[in-house]
């Protein structure tokens, strides 16, 4: 097992053969931070991009999502990678030399938080329709995951993330294939991004390719050497979280000693509670329903992430909440398999931390936290009334809850002073938002990827102007497309 | 009672005092067609746009919606606003100094149909959230439409025709308010879009505003003076659908003198079993749902446009599909409204005519036609399974589907010769679509507004690269936002 977390690291790993992109501000070269700035319990990494200037981000409509969920008028000053000061009279605190960027016209709000994605299905997009779960997973994604090479899961990992960062999304949880995570977290370094993850473990089940399956130990040994390896890299910005993939993939074993590794520090993430068929697979062979076996096994609390939840019953909600354990609603894909419909707006009234997140490319066919957080919104007016679940509470899932779901509400999630500087500036200013009358109704239901202008991920400017920094999106979707067709015919799907 | 429509007209009206855009081609001047060419049994209006020479769109990935539902590789070559060849050899049958217009990556596919719209509801983007049905008709969309005047239609009217045409809608049935319906129309002649619609009837109802209330005779003679006025114009694009609101502000005698004008040959567009609380309401008043009421007074059959459908019962849906009633699905805002799910896959299963309709801004809040096939392909696979309700099906929806609704399947919602000339040109290359495997799965689960290269209605452009034609965004915008601003306040609503 690898040492608990936030123990001080420096540098990050490095791939041979890949492309590290190069500046991401425009017009900031790469700096090395002063020492005396060094953020948290990280030492300083090899390459760290911050600004070499205060950045005054000038008469925005500042949606804070802070404990008040303030709507602000003002500037916000971001130093060295955190906020310096928020508010009417924010600028003054900057230094005389910042630069000063106009957002008149513009929402500044956080850098928006996925908690569930698949990186490594993205290059999967449209070859896995009309199915529901298991044979979705059996007929499709897992022949699939089993053909991937480094090459088809860098083009992967670089597709999802040109999408992800240009629609706004600057931390996701997520969960790879049983093998070459490696270059999933390598990819989520050279974007920029804040990324939680691991490999998917599956140490039995029904259907799963000899590939995937692993022994009990190995799982553990692998799980634990990317930890090793990973967790604390590019800044702290990369995290290692354990993905037993779900509970008709994973033996009891595994799963317990997953808990420890939770125990010792770090997070569980695993999928549950997804489809009715899968829940009656899962009765036949345990007796109960898995959220209920996790638990007993250990898995819950404020380190285990809950992936769905579409089948909870009222009792499991309470449980949930009551226990901590956090949970990651995806509405799209629930909808696309038939899943059905989570309860989210339960489990929010309960008090549980929860998040959203578009999941698999193979499943969804987005990784648009814009769309996802319109579909919750939606979903949850369906199930609750149109009362029931404000614009508020669907934006708070893809920022201050989904910091929660990841334990970083003390450091994202919000526009708060001396949080880390994850910002989004998003027109308000097009055809398909006006009129303005509510700056969250707005963006929860009238905005998408597409009026994203700029973002900002620990410091660093990922997107300017709509195009992202230090990326050519057509070689990287040209590169998908060549690999796409490679993978389809070695998982003998054509 | 005006006379029975598809009789010959010249000319349109024009409205004093409103912009008319000029050229909507580009490179292409407005040209008076050769009387010859006249098509179908209008004749000439006073301005005619077709282009003067063939048009070639060349190399696209055709989805033709054809009874096959053919996707082809070829040119489609455009004569006098008309499809004239489709295929691999179509090019051969073009005159030899066509343009030709590369749509290399690209699917071509027949311009979208709305059914059903509220244009002058735009402008209450964002001024209605979190109500239900009943309560959001009698405390914001009634007291906001009793406070339009002619400056706050037009300025909904463009708002809307911007992001429709944007979006690639060409063709759509609006329901208006009660008054000033021909500042919509005029507003959707400028706009080059085809267009069905109509004043919103109401003689009756709780909670109606003085001044959105009419006598019967009264709003049966402004709807005939409207459908004598404009049905017919602009080449035969605008036609007269009367409009009585929902059977719960229509008296019998209302909704069976509108009956009448639907057998000489009009539209009859209604709301109907829209939410669970409404067919109460229905329910106390009738003893029996909207649907058998309305078709007890004679209000079913191929003329007869129910929107909505929520509430629908088995044996309703078969009645319907029976009668040759239409249905139109607006998923989006019956899941804001909390109204339900449609069942869109049974109805589709039994044979009726299914459109597809964002509705007004008011309750969805986008006029997005990508957003609804998509919202319609995931609700459709929640109820009836993943296998249940292919991508074809949900771009049917918007398609040959809303043709049908429109007794049009002869005329527009497919791409084949001698068809009219309704055509989008959009784009397949985008980091968010990528691999590319089936080209309608991607059109209807990875797709937006944001991909429609080129727009194309009767043989006009109306969206060259992503430019709306003739056309100042902006200026749309900041006119919206100004005409918003003074309704709210008409309305008491601040």
């Amino acid at each position: 097992m690898p040492s608990s977390p936030r123990r001080v690291r420096t540098g990050r790993p490095r791939l041979p053969g890949v492309h590290h992109a190069g500046n991401h501000g425009s017009g900031h070269l790469p700096v090395q931070a002063p020492s005396r700035c060094v953020p948290g319990r990280h030492a300083a990494p090899t390459r760290r991009r911050w600004l070499l200037n205060d950045l005054v981000v000038s008469r925005a409509h500042i949606v804070t999502c802070d404990p008040q969920r303030r709507i602000l008028r003002g500037d916000v000053v971001v130093r060295n990678g955190r906020i310096l000061a928020v508010g009417p009279n924010a600028r003054r605190r900057a230094r005389p030399d910042s630069e000063v960027i106009d957002a008149e016209g513009c929402a500044l709000i956080p850098g928006l938080v996925q908690t569930h994605v698949h990186l490594c299905q993205t290059l999967m997009r449209g070859m896995a329709e009309d199915l529901p779960l298991l044979t979705w997973l059996r007929q499709r994604v897992w022949p699939l995951e089993a053909a991937h090479d480094a090459d088809s899961l860098r083009a992967s990992a670089e597709l999802a993330l040109a999408e992800l960062v240009r629609g706004g999304t600057t931390t996701l949880l997520d969960m790879g294939t049983t093998h070459g995570h490696d270059v999933l977290f390598d990819a989520c370094v050279r974007f920029g991004v804040r990324a939680y993850g691991g490999k998917a473990m599956m140490d039995r089940g029904q259907g799963v390719p000899r590939k995937l399956r692993e022994g009990t130990k190995a799982s553990l040994a692998e799980s634990d050497q990317l930890c090793a390896t990973w967790d604390g890299a590019a800044n702290g910005r990369i995290r290692y979280a354990y993905a037993p993939r779900f509970i008709l993939s994973c033996s009891e074993r595994l799963i317990r000693e997953t808990v420890d590794r939770m125990s010792a520090g770090f997070f569980l993430h695993v999928h549950a509670a997804e489809h009715a068929e899968e829940r009656s697979a899962v009765r036949a062979i345990h007796g109960a329903d898995d959220v209920d076996v996790l638990s007993r096994w250990g898995a819950r609390g404020p380190r285990c992430v809950l992936v769905h939840g579409v089948q909870l019953t009222n009792r499991q909600v309470r449980s949930i909440a009551t226990a901590d354990t956090h949970v990651v609603h995806c509405p799209s894909a629930n909808l696309k398999l038939g899943s059905g419909i989570a309860p989210v707006g339960d489990l929010v009234r309960a008090g549980a931390a929860v998040g959203l997140g578009s999941d698999g490319a193979a499943c969804n066919n987005n990784l648009d936290a814009w769309m996802e957080m319109r579909q919750a919104g939606l979903l949850a007016k369906l199930r609750g009334g149109p009362g029931s679940f404000s614009s508020q509470q669907a934006l708070d899932l893809c920022t201050i809850g989904g910091a929660r779901v990841l334990n970083l509400e003390h450091e994202i999630g919000s526009i708060e002073v001396g949080k880390r500087a994850d910002l989004l500036i998003v027109s308000l200013r097009s055809i398909q938002q006006a009129p303005v009358v509510d700056v969250v109704d707005t963006l929860v239901f009238a905005t998408g990827s597409q009026h994203v202008r700029d973002v900002m991920a620990d410091g660093n400017w990922l997107v300017r102007n709509g195009e992202l920094q230090g990326w050519d999106p057509e070689k990287i979707r040209a590169e998908a497309e060549a690999q796409a067709e490679l993978l389809r015919r070695r998982a003998g799907l054509q």
